[in-house]
């Protein structure tokens, strides 16, 4: 499976279309098996892996990536033994392909229901974390699909030693090697070249930055999961209860400030503001939040706020345009206070990505028009925007988070790596 | 709302936009007195839609237009009542946006569930029947979207016409009447502008030929209803009951041949043929059904059947290759002689366009095969293609027929049109 040219990638998405077709009738038995296999080779067959990963990681070093990447870059023994837990947690979980759906019998006899299948091969393209090389791996055989890897340039050694891996120990339970196809080449011309196989890849996930995913959305031929950019509101209603808004506000902020859920603005309603907002600047900034903040935060939070530039906590600025809208991605957020419910929601349908936005209310109206009016994957009442994650809704698991409203929105898990078909059992019925 | 250039058009993306918005919140009172606004004004004012039909149908008949194209783009009095009766029927239904699902309460207290929302706006592109303007304007107001609607140039003057009523009826009804918009510029540089508006329309379904589909599929810059196309087989298998097997083959082929769910290829196993065959063909082409046989089919009908050219039903004539995925969308047919259900489901994966398989059999393990292994939108087992239909399957009305996986595959009935939004009501929960 050496991808050489363009010719080897189209051999390599014709052979996971055959692949995909025998994986699409596979027992849920061989399927887990296949898992079991994977999570046992991450266990016990680490050597070859963490050889290939130590030599991209001190290339990665030499060519000056910064620690952030190289820490996504590396992997450990016990980093492998995490990702294989997590492979024994997708073979643990319920087959989506199991399930016939909504069968009801017509009046004229005929048994009619939906009988859920794969979406058939899942393309995906990833920059430097080679731990994504296992779970979509694993995610698309579960859900019956082949798929197509193409990792970043600087995991080049890992996921090949990982896809490799990979292929061995589902062979070895009896699933064709060729489900689970990786590209590697990192030459930029053959993910041009992918993005134009909608003849062989049904759905294109990538994972990554901005960049990439606004790349793959443009660009590619084939349906693609857009998604994966949060500008997460939270808004601190004039009947917010005060303790809950500022334990709310703080987890959203800081739990996990480097994730798409996280929040990037704090909207205050204007009457709510004198007695809430000195507080949760004070927890923030406490824990290191840098704060943007509009002139009349600024001006509730009085002169003395901005000044702290000396203090161990994070500063108190003023914001500007770009802040709002701003996916922060760290230890920072904007603050902004508004004059009603109505200012509020104008504000996050401008401003917001349609990803997680959050209302901190005890006013029932408010909170029922909060669900209903704001137009994004998951809407919350008196909880964290954190909690928008597959494993939190229920999923088990994740592929990523969709933004958009075709097929799948909000958290991806198996069911939404699948699609259906009717089947009709008859006795002989005909149309009059 | 006169289009004149794409500036124009783009006004009148933006004004469905807008409109969108309002249209998702209105509750279903207000859309079904919409609807029956709509329904009594096509009962009560045709002087206006019938006046412009007829300029319409004398320009297309000097035109040289065909008498099926002429019959298609004809607008009766009574036609105009009975797709105000299909109005009356889609109020009628239920409203798919009432619906919140899955809605469960998570070990943490959190409720969290989906609720429905609509798509936003939904572009159309179709040929000459003008019914389909008002068709689509039903299905997609009772869903809470919004359209923009081209129809095709024969039918401008009657869309237009058709187009006026229905903003006039709605707006009535207190709906925003942007929440309709017609594009009444036949000119074909508008309709590629309008492929690339994927920031003011969410999904685009064309309605008519095959040209048609195929350049919206190719050239659609937000995602498009594929499908239309329907390439069918009935498989005949050796454990076939022969008055079943004649009585859906008759059904499938004849009942209405130019549809997308008839019959267009006949796969009869070998075993079966000398019994069941000569039967089928004479009931067949006494009918009028043209029949193009592979030449052990021939064998099996003996030499006399292929020189009825002067008899009054269809003719018997060799196949060709050409024969073989064709869709005849007319009283033709092809048969083919298989030796086995592995045969039958090869050819099937060939040739097939994944809308509508079916096959005859009383042997359990060829029925169940036949279910899990055909890969199309609907497989059935002894019954006839012609059920592939949103009516037929309990979606009480339909925009189209999806041959594709993503997002919604068969009929499309009003649930299609919609998407969902996570749901999740805390009362203070914060993340670990």
């Amino acid at each position: 499976m050496k991808t050489n040219t363009v010719e080897d990638l189209l051999e390599q998405g014709r052979d996971a279309r055959a692949a995909s077709r025998i994986l699409a009738r596979l027992s849920s038995n061989i399927k887990n098996q296949a898992l079991l296999n994977i999570a046992e080779a991450l266990e016990t067959q680490q050597d070859e892996v963490l050889e290939a990963n130590e030599i991209d990681h001190r290339s990665a070093q030499s060519d000056g990536l910064s620690e952030a990447m190289l820490d996504r870059l590396l992997l450990t023994g016990d980093r492998l033994l995490g990702t294989a837990a997590e492979v024994r947690g997708v073979a643990a979980l319920p087959d989506p392909i199991a399930e016939t759906m909504d069968m009801t019998t017509m009046s004229n006899g005929l048994k009619i229901g939906k009988k859920r299948v794969p979406l058939g091969v899942i393309g995906s393209i990833y920059e430097s974390r080679p731990h994504v090389t296992i779970d979509i791996s694993a995610l698309c055989l579960k859900s019956g699909n082949a798929c197509m890897l193409r990792g970043g340039k600087e995991s080049l050694r890992s996921n090949t030693a990982l896809a490799k891996l990979v292929r061995k120990a589902i062979g070895d339970a009896g699933v064709p090697e060729d489900a689970v196809q990786f590209v590697d080449n990192p030459d930029r011309s053959l993910v041009d070249a992918m993005l134009g196989m909608k003849d062989h890849i049904d759905l294109l996930i990538p994972r990554g930055g901005d960049g990439l995913i606004r790349f793959v959305a443009e660009n590619a031929t084939m349906p693609a999961v857009t998604g994966g950019i949060g500008v997460c509101h939270t808004y601190i209603d004039r009947g917010a209860e005060l303790d809950m808004a500022a334990r709310i506000v703080f987890n959203a902020k800081t739990q996990r400030p480097s994730v798409c859920n996280a929040l990037d603005t704090i909207l205050v309603h204007v009457n709510a503001a004198p007695a809430c907002l000195p507080r949760i600047v004070e927890e923030l900034t406490a824990a290191g939040v840098e704060l943007h903040c509009d002139h009349r935060a600024l001006s509730i939070l009085g002169p003395q706020s901005t000044g702290g530039g000396e203090s161990p906590g994070g500063k108190i600025l003023p914001a500007n345009e770009e802040d709002w809208g701003r996916e922060f991605l760290s230890m920072t957020a904007a603050v902004k206070i508004v004059d009603s419910l109505d200012d509020a929601l104008d504000h996050i349908e401008t401003y917001g990505s349609g990803h997680s936005e959050a209302i901190i209310t005890e006013d029932y109206s408010a909170a029922m028009r909060f669900l209903d009016e704001v137009d994004a994957a998951a809407v919350f009442v008196n909880a964290s925007t954190r909690f928008n994650d597959g494993g939190q809704f229920g999923l088990g698991a994740e592929v990523g988070i969709s933004t958009q409203k075709f097929h799948a929105r909000g958290p991806m898990g198996l069911k939404e790596l699948t699609s259906y078909k009717w089947v009709i059992m008859g006795d002989g019925q005909v149309r009059e």
